[in-house]
């Protein structure tokens, strides 16, 4: 739900999720200077890690305040692992969002890997929990793959929060292309957290 | 099982890792100019992208041969969303890796994303599959959650084929850190294979 903003950070971000892409994209064999490339972006590196703040500073800035997170592999605009998928409440209590996946994401030829799938679910079904107010760590967790989930084209993934019985959460959610159902999930939740750093 | 190679795409995509692990640990709030670094990656990507093949022709070359692959989001050396985790078959015929996850992996504060527990996992059972000499596709793959898996500490990936009837195969698997089992995977794959693009 955090959305990309279009100064700081999440600019740079984002030209790192084209790079990912691109390298992948290209692959060997353009005769590009590959060599050449790895060292114009260990400057870039070089350069920020020497600003960076600790790694324990980082934390507790990152998890400061109740807002949602922006570091997320799933969501976090601050995040080039991150597809990003955006995700938006609906009024009937469940999660939604859109997202295409590029080869970064591939499992099978021209598909989305199985474990992606379960990374976008997985997440989604936290979000849900979050949405209808009453988030936990996941405990179990089932993905069952009824149809190839293509690259390339729209996906819908969805998450809804199904039962709170005492601490436990039961949330459930699918990835759609095309209207059809490719992956279904089901979580179990404990309503729990991990201490924020400090 | 796909070793980084010491030169070619590898060794930008090795920096391009380093990259996305910097600008998530330096956020924003450096003084950095990211407006200037985003411009110096999307040269980068640019000028790949004028020497790249099509998507159509990279699958194809992508999916040549019998080797494993290269290019996918959990052990793919081509691949910067990739750890990458590096895993090598026993000879009791199951798979090991051992990997140490960054912020970029991150769910709950310090700790490893679920849905991430959860793609290394889907992956390794395929790869132990393969090694096995049987492999398929992710039909329902479930994940119990019985400990926090840290960041910034060396995880072992484990994966075992458990049983092949007919087309059904049973795979079991685990990441461990210092020791204890963080999360298990129970998969069941079908042995059936998406057609190779050419």
């Amino acid at each position: 739900m955090a959305e990309p903003r279009s100064d700081g950070v999440d600019v740079a971000v984002a030209a790192a999720r084209r790079l990912v892409t691109a390298l992948l994209r290209a692959g060997d064999g353009t005769g590009a200077d590959m060599t050449e490339i790895a060292a114009r972006l260990d400057a870039v590196t070089d350069g920020l890690t020497e600003k960076a703040p600790t790694v324990p500073e980082r934390l507790a800035e990152m998890w400061r305040g109740e807002g949602v997170t922006r570091h997320d592999p799933v969501t976090g605009p601050e995040n080039a692992v991150a597809p990003p998928l955006t995700l938006h409440g609906r009024e009937d209590r469940s999660i939604e969002g859109v997202v295409t996946l590029d080869l970064p994401y591939q499992g099978p030829p021209g598909h989305v890997h199985g474990g992606v799938s379960a990374l976008l679910l997985d997440h989604t079904l936290g979000v849900a929990n979050h949405w209808a107010g009453t988030s936990g760590m996941t405990a179990e967790l089932t993905l069952r793959y009824l149809r190839p989930t293509p690259l390339f084209e729209p996906l819908t993934v969805t998450g809804r929060q199904v039962s709170v019985d005492g601490s436990r959460i039961r949330t459930a959610g699918e990835i759609t292309a095309g209207g059809r159902v490719c992956v279904t999930a089901e979580g179990l939740f404990v309503n729990k957290q991990l201490p924020r750093p400090s």
